[in-house]
């Protein structure tokens, strides 16, 4: 059996990944009495006096909602609120699995973004956090920032954020290692989508100058046709010194690359014309920018990628489940641009420094002090 | 330590009466391979190309929403969404526990007519049925209706069917210990809201024939200011003999008297006033319409009531899980009339010829063949 037959009849067997348990036991009249009615009436009535008091007496306090509108799952593309299921059931697995945070799966039968915001809106009285997932470029922008300016529980989206909290923990140790400096490396940022355009806001963020964003049509410019929104907003933080041409141009000289892009697109001898030490973040899943091998037989020190089979795998579950946990625990009203560079720091730092080499710049996904080192981050900046 | 203090003190202790759960392990990369990036864009991909099989591969095929906007919570009112919270959660709890269905709060941050229905639509994906709950009259029946038309899983108000299905169940095991006959039997139903609209219904397409509806004004008669178009409605199939008057003008003569109103407000000269071996459903909580120690003294031969403290509950809880879990099992698009009915015969099959008395015509809500007999009654109707 392959792993993808093995997946499928998994899938079959579990028929959803996640289920809602009791926490309470309705074995007598006296159980239903305290869970339901009458009992039930007690903690009603305290919060119809005060909203906050649901989350003393509610989920509100510990549950968050993984929204998505099925238009860009994974490589899978817009294939619809169904389709996007097993994947809005497997993050809310994760988030209950590594931070402890439940989370149910909410797949929205219409992809018009006003609609998804009111929707959104509507529902969020039962959430602590709002978790979207899967919704394509631009108007994840836009959803993002509306609830974020309608909604006072935290409103987070992975493809953006995760993405680049994790990124950028990559290139805090990457930068140790070769001994390169933040405000003098030249950056290649390869996607302009809502994962490239997070990474590089977060990279500007924390003290990156020179960054160039690429997309298919090679180096982003002001004088670009067709830009977005937000693409358009990117081009007044990048590419400063006005570059044009192609992705091989972009990269000669670069000191870091960072694909979220398509298979194979990195050549030998682009890598090649980058810097001494250079290093590469190549995303694309599940064949990458260009294959780890090639990247380091062709120079590149250091190569990061998608994939649990290759070192330096930039895994978003380092990042979600523990900014949701600390954003959750330390009522957060919002997940700041400060939080975000927290967890990145706080994720760098559980590599030791006898740990770290090149091949080594990530904790392990599975390294239980990642979320608590996350949370802890997260908390600490609120406000 | 009160019993209202006690639940109080547990609701925040449970801080959220579910949770979730996940049903697959994620403690090594291959499991996360499986139940995550790559495995799971398997299923993704069967059902991008037919929805239905969100069925075989995802929790939409044991889960129903639990939704309401706050609007009409127990006896407390309007008290909106997040002070309704623990009312959903306990439901939930219920579905789970009872009928081995998962089930999830959804509270409402609206309480208008098309925004509700809108919002419900967009997140039906996710969900095999939708519970509507605790929404006021006569938007509840325009919520409904509407949404039965726009989806094809089932959706059911349990406020009004719920309390129908149980309320007939009683009656009929009623119409065994009395003698009495459906055809001749005088019903009087008092409130006109939600469950006394729907319980009028269901009584009379089991095939009573003389019904008339109460509500604080008096007899509700064509004539009637201030009728909303659900109660406008019900004129054609009640009262059909033109009676005016009271409460008290309509309880001369009847034999059945059910009611979803306020307390104290049947007397003992009104039960007095009633036929011989009169039977009353006294449901006002938690203090009925009549006590049933006052109402048998002054005649009544059966009374029944919402209270798990006297004989004859009637508690919703012996039908909703079933009713869902048929559903579900069954995969049925609606919750029929025929489902209604048919559950109701199930749960009154469920006290046998040498039980059934006048203070035992009700199953025990704890009675582990309740569930199975409701939903194989509502399997046993699906087209």
């Amino acid at each position: 059996m392959t792993n993808s037959e093995k997946a499928l009849m998994l899938h079959e067997e579990w028929n959803g990944k996640i289920e809602t348990t009791s926490k309470c036991t309705v074995k007598s009249r006296e159980d239903l009495a305290l869970a339901y009615t009458p009992g039930v009436a007690e903690p009603c009535k305290v919060i119809a006096k005060d909203k906050e008091a649901a989350y003393k007496y509610t989920l509100k306090a510990n549950t968050v909602a993984v929204i998505s509108d099925g238009s860009a799952v994974l490589g899978l593309g817009n294939i619809g609120p169904y389709a996007a299921m097993p994947v809005m059931e497997g993050k809310s697995v994760l988030f209950k699995e590594f931070g402890g945070v439940n989370a149910f799966p909410i797949c929205l039968d219409t992809q018009d973004t006003e609609e998804i915001i009111k929707t959104i809106v509507n529902i969020a009285p039962a959430f602590g956090g709002i978790n979207l997932e899967d919704i394509s470029a631009p108007r994840c922008f836009e959803i993002e920032e509306r609830l974020k300016e309608l909604l006072t529980i935290p409103v987070f989206h992975d493809d953006q954020h995760g993405t680049a909290i994790v990124v950028l923990a990559g290139v805090i140790n990457a930068l140790k290692v070769t001994g390169k400096n933040k405000e003098t490396c030249e950056v290649v940022v390869n996607g302009a989508g809502s994962a490239g355009i997070a990474i590089t806001k977060l990279l500007y963020n924390y003290g990156f100058k020179h960054i160039t964003l690429c997309d298919k049509v090679g180096i982003l410019t002001k004088a670009t046709g067709g830009l977005n929104w937000m693409q358009k907003q990117m081009m007044e933080i990048t590419n400063l010194s006005g570059k044009e041409g192609s992705l091989a141009d972009a990269l000669k000289g670069a000191d870091i690359f960072v694909g979220v892009s398509a298979p194979n697109i990195v050549t030998t001898e682009m890598v090649a014309s980058m810097n001494k030490d250079s290093i590469l973040f190549a995303m694309a899943n599940p064949v990458p920018e260009i294959m780890p091998d090639l990247a380091k037989a062709a120079g590149a020190k250091i190569v990061g990628t998608g994939r649990s089979d290759f070192p330096n795998q930039v895994n978003n579950v380092v990042a979600f489940p523990g900014i949701f946990k600390g954003a959750l625990e330390g009522r957060a009203k919002q997940i700041t641009e400060e939080m975000k560079l927290a967890a990145a720091l706080a994720i760098a730092g559980l590599v030791s420094e006898e740990e770290l080499n090149e091949d080594y710049i990530m904790p392990q996904p599975f390294d239980p002090r990642v979320c608590e080192a996350v949370s802890n981050a997260v908390k600490s900046h609120i406000l």
